[in-house]
């Protein structure tokens, strides 16, 4: 399967292309950053991160995308500006039919360290080892982007057998309302 | 001048369209709620608010749009919904060059009622009132919509003003940025 993590921000959007499966090693197909300036207005920056976003979905055509979970609680000067990042990136993928997955980041950094509590290095040198890449990524925002897309990887076989279960069960009890298709989670 | 404001949210975004000048009798040109299934996954719910808004945007050509502006200090439980809402309108605007303005629910309660802090029925009171209307809009999040139309046509004289005078000075002063077309407030 062929994933695109997205870190969403509006200064730096971290993106990042994972192909693989559960239990096989990963590569990477690409990373990078959409930026936009931060002396721009609002809406001009939202119209750049969805244009970036596109670029990456036209170039890559990832099978699902993977987007970091944001809470309101942290950092409350730029959750608003995460928030309306990651409404953008969800926004395309969705459009374009393309299932997308919510993942916290404690979800993130314990899927590719072990630890949900793990540091910023930490998660770098392990997408690093994972994807057999010479350096880390730079910006962390690119490296928490391919741990996203990894994370999706390796939690997706869990995840598929959940919804099929629940589709199975929808399909014996025909009253139940059906599962919306690409939920999130 | 003729303003969509919209005052966002998942369940229910509130969108409402006025005409008029500042010091004029202003007038109601549509209003109404665009509605996303609380059940449904966000990728669908923000797609929903996008063609929701695209319509209003097609069917009434406003020259503006006035969205509200969110705190990440307020309703911590719903607050990411309305920010991930809000930067839907805010895409849908800005990618067609219309001028996005963003007001804080106490600017809009201070332009109708005179108060900051009034209520939702004083706003509705006086929404009705500003627009002639038989019946105050119905459910509030329309009438709140229509709120943030009426504050920004009579807030706009001074904000074109101050945006003269800040291209002013920066026409005489060659080294200062220049000003980000359509800037938000």
């Amino acid at each position: 399967m062929r994933v695109l993590g997205v870190d969403p921000g509006l200064t730096r959007c971290g993106v990042g292309v994972v192909e693989g499966v559960a239990g096989r090693p990963l590569t990477m197909v690409g990373v990078g950053v959409v930026r936009t300036p931060a002396d721009a207005d609002l809406g001009h920056r939202l119209v750049a991160v969805e244009q970036g976003i596109e670029q990456w979905l036209d170039e890559h055509r990832p099978e699902y995308v993977a987007v970091e979970r944001v809470f309101s609680q942290h950092n409350v000067r730029t959750v608003m500006g995460t928030a309306q990042a990651s409404a953008v990136a969800i926004l395309c993928a969705s459009r374009r039919g393309i299932p997308v997955a919510l993942h916290t980041p404690s979800e993130v950094k314990a899927a590719v360290t072990g630890s949900g509590r793990a540091d910023k290095a930490q998660v770098g040198a392990m997408v690093t080892r994972l994807l057999r890449l010479a350096a880390p990524p730079k910006p962390a925002d690119a490296a928490d982007a391919l741990a996203l897309a990894i994370c999706h990887i390796w939690r997706a076989p869990a995840q598929n057998r959940l919804q099929q279960a629940v589709a199975l069960h929808a399909s014996r009890a025909p009253r139940t309302p059906p599962v919306p298709k690409g939920r999130t989670t």
